[in-house]
């Protein structure tokens, strides 16, 4: 059954990519009006599915993300559809171009990736979103929602549906799928899917990427460090810590781990002192809570700390650190600070350590930056600022379909060239290869590019 | 032991990476250097390895891959290594450069992917052909040879360890290993290993394919189609099928299956039955043997044929095609031949039944060939061109590291490109994300593009 569900979406897939732009564009704009003309009964189903979900003691962080009535959330959805619409047609552009010979030309031009499965949990506002990526993209999608979210899945479901039978987008491009059985079965349709997008906390991607074959776009962890170099901005270091730990700490862009160059902690370094101190002031005005390696608790409670701290030791918000910690993502207002000897220790530690999410360094040297820009095996490597700008809507990418620490196809914050991939066209007039050099012939290749206006 | 392996490989690479192209690329010129003084020890261990292939009587194909004296094989390797070097750096090429602020600027950089595992039969040449590949794009790599080919592995990887040790390549970033038992726990590196390049037959790719979660750089099939549609020029047709299937019968693009347009059979079109007759009759001429489905033969031993063929029926080399025809990659001088209703069929046909490497169509109609290139989901999309242009060489990428039939990262022939990866940098001057809109401040975004020169 599931192999007939994602068989039948890869076939409507082969006729949704060979859409032109314009039919895939006002497709949205139905599914928009029908989605605005159904609000009243999918916030109705929204309300039980609120009260069931109270009934059953769900967590408060869950009932909120269910909540689709809340502040402008479902205006905001529904403009999320008109903003994708807008969007620059990502299929057919050409990447390469080159005359292989006269009357030969070779094109490199996108295409949609064919079949995604998107697995989400709470959020019912991710089907609009993801079902207009899809459509705009030329891409077939199966999406399952979380049992928490059944009843205003279903309704939204029924409007989409409703809506995608008025538009020449194949019926079987956008399957909605509620019971959990399935998940299963359709990770191991690879013959059929091309990708899988986890929407969820990380557990739900470490389980998926632990049961599929199929290319996962996501990250299960997001254990981001920042390293502060000796020669650093104290001010500039304590407030990009701060804002990378304090400004969403359940992201996966936080801070987990601060790695301080040693030479600050010397005695010798009154002013290396006063920014060690100061980054913990500061954190601890920041109501997080510090988990300090021992040599930071050494520094901060020896006399060799020349830097009067207004930090009254022992204080509740400090405690130490184990080494599990360096390992660790909070998700909360925790941090772990440790000291290492020089950039190379911080690279390794970070390349050893890390998620390959997204890690910076703070330096004044450019120097340095670049030996870290280049060391660090991540995602995103960034000097002198916030590990919180790894977004794609930050990056200007116009959309946000995940991030990605995989190192092959989309990498860090992705958009909607992350459901694209690429064929090789050649446009010929009768040539053969045993016309050419090197397979029997002598004619020889010109390899010569030329420009072709992408708009 | 294979993690220990691979994980070494791993440190090696997080150092090869920071290299510079001048490292790099003088370290290839010391390693064919070494193979190049190292040649007689070399030819002897492969005239081992030889006489030990024709004593277990292995096929003869092998051993002509084997041996490494036939011809200028030797000097091609040594000269592909050079080839090499010379390529433009891959590492460090800016493919997006954004201002956000004022002195707060992204860019996406290439940088190597970082571990590959290389899987390889009796080619002995691919040990310095991937050698290079990987130091030029900054991967570490580990080698598993076949053991058809042990002892000039062995005598290679001494001549290249030792070329190595003068270089500021880190050791470990080059792993030569020749026993079978370590491959199944290297598949199973997924934290140290990032892609796996396969080198041999369909049946070690699908093996491989099989047994590992790393990405999977290659191709287990190559069920090449041909499209002709009614409209061909039949001059043209013949000549390119023929070239698609007798210029190297068993390379990947080869043609296997050719689709004829139905209109070409029918009595009330002797034109178009003509370039039928011609095709088939072109096929027999250059001795491939034709499998030909119930209505071709219908349509070559009936009176409603009215073009003469010199085709005498029964004719050894034309036998009748079974379904099963129509899924085999031949990789031999044979060919299935049906007929088709209309180009929708033509495309549901190839991809069903291809294996999305390469397809081609043979029209006049700019319309038609658009509708193809469009609705075939394949790597490679020809029109009115051979399927056996479908390669590195000869699409210009100075190099080719496999086909690929993924759909995600590189897809089609595969130049130095598919061994990297990218990272997002910011250059950031202290600036946090809580001073922006949306996350708690007023400043705006200025997602400014800009130009840098990559040369």
């Amino acid at each position: 059954m599931a192999e007939n569900l994602a068989k039948s979406a890869r076939k409507a897939s082969n006729i949704l990519k060979t859409l032109s732009n314009d039919k895939r564009t006002s497709a949205l704009k139905v599914i928009h009006d029908s989605l605005r003309d159904s609000k009243d009964e999918i916030i109705e189903a929204n309300k039980l599915d609120l009260k069931l979900a109270e009934e059953a003691d769900l967590p408060d962080s869950l009932i909120r993300r269910l909540d689709l009535a809340k502040g402008d959330k479902y205006d905001s959805m529904l403009q999320g559809i008109l903003d994708v619409a807008a969007l620059e047609d990502p299929v057919g552009r050409i990447s390469l171009s080159r005359h292989l010979d006269d009357g030969l030309d070779l094109y490199r031009v996108s295409c949609p990736v064919g079949v995604l499965l998107v697995i989400f949990e709470a959020r019912p506002e991710v089907i609009a979103n993801i079902t207009a990526l899809a459509i705009k993209s030329g891409n077939a999608a199966i999406l399952k929602g979380g049992k928490e979210s059944l009843h205003t899945f279903s309704a939204m479901a029924t409007a989409v549906k409703k809506a995608l039978a008025k538009t020449s987008i194949p019926p079987d491009a956008i399957h909605l799928v509620s019971t959990r059985e399935q998940v299963g079965e359709l990770l191991h349709q690879d013959k059929y899917i091309d990708l899988v997008i986890p929407r969820g906390s990380n557990e739900l991607v470490r389980q998926i990427k632990a049961s599929t074959r199929i290319a996962v776009l996501g990250h299960a962890d997001g254990i981001c460090s920042i390293y502060v170099h000796d020669d650093a901005d104290g001010e500039m270091a304590g407030k990009i810590i701060v804002d990378s730990k304090v400004n969403y700490p359940a992201g996966c862009n936080a801070v987990e781990t601060v790695l301080i160059n040693k030479n600050l902690l010397s005695t010798s370094n009154p002013a290396g002192q006063a920014k060690v101190t100061s980054i913990i002031e500061q954190l601890v005005d920041a109501k997080v809570k510090v988990k300090i390696a021992p040599e930071i608790e050494a520094f901060l409670t020896s006399g060799d700390n020349s830097s009067p701290s207004t930090i009254a030791i022992p204080c509740p918000q400090i405690e130490p650190a184990t080494e599990a910690d360096f390992d660790r993502e909070f998700l909360s207002l925790t941090i772990a600070i440790k000291s290492i000897t020089d950039i190379d220790e911080a690279i390794a530690h970070i390349n050893e350590h890390g998620s390959h999410h997204t890690d910076a360094i703070i330096t004044a040297s450019k120097d340095k930056a670049e030996k870290f820009l280049k060391g660090v095996d991540s995602a995103g490597v960034f000097w002198n600022a916030s590990t919180r700008f790894a977004d794609g809507f930050r990056f200007g990418f116009g959309t946000e379909v995940g991030v990605s620490t995989n190192k092959l196809h989309a990498r860090g914050p992705v958009g909607l060239e992350g459901l694209m991939s690429y064929q090789y066209q050649i446009k010929g007039s009768g040539q053969i290869v045993g016309d050419y050099a090197g397979s029997g012939g002598s004619k020889r290749y010109l390899h010569q590019d030329f420009t072709v206006d992408n708009n």
